[in-house]
């Protein structure tokens, strides 16, 4: 096996996960969960970690999202920071603020390229305390 | 390039990430601080979210475990879930409580099998909101 160092931030790679998270940003704020379910790896190994709820597996992130109504999702993307690791590995982590809220924001997701594409396989969003 | 479906849980890379998520958790419940900079890799793009801090770089999380009190940082591990993709990469997230704390903790890492061994390149730890 080989022990070679494994290549981070490959332009072509970052490039790729670029535009699945910018994919992922538009659907979350139009509230396009067709697309965001599309973006999540359909699997029970996939989670979701939210602000007020912790979601085990694609079917109740699933779920959770149909049920979730669709105002005030809109938020300012403060810092991204897409790595990507190796050819299909990749993690995404941005800081955001909501209008009307002091409070930052932060979305991790770890990204895995699938046969089917770019999927999110865990994902964690919160509030820093202050 | 091969679009074989990749690996998930390969038993033997599974152990190897739980082996290093028990010797993570024991360095932090011990205050193993030299421990702890070891498993996250050493580099710019490493990132942590805490609970109240947002650390970007291998030297920023470095330096606020140089300067964290070593007290209460005891706790319950109430849910874990290793998976592994392919065989040099993985995530790890726990759900936590600390004593006379009703909160549950969240944590979230994706680790990379490096040519030094597994290491954490990403991690966000939070409170979910009551």
């Amino acid at each position: 096996m080989s022990h070679d160092a494994i290549a981070i931030n490959t332009p072509h790679v970052l490039a790729e996960v670029e535009a699945a998270f910018d994919a992922y940003e538009t659907a979350l704020v139009t509230n396009d969960v067709a697309m965001l379910d599309t973006l999540f790896f359909d699997s029970p190994h996939t989670l979701r970690y939210g602000a007020a709820e912790n979601l085990y597996g694609y079917e109740a992130i699933r779920a959770f999202r149909a049920a979730r109504p669709g105002k005030g999702l809109a938020r300012t993307v403060t810092s991204r920071i897409v790595t990507t690791y190796g050819n299909a590995f990749a993690t995404a982590n941005i800081e955001f603020r909501r209008d009307g809220d002091s409070r930052i924001g932060r979305q991790s997701q770890t990204w895995v390229k699938m046969s089917e594409g770019w999927r999110v396989v865990s994902a964690h969003v919160s509030w820093m305390d202050v």
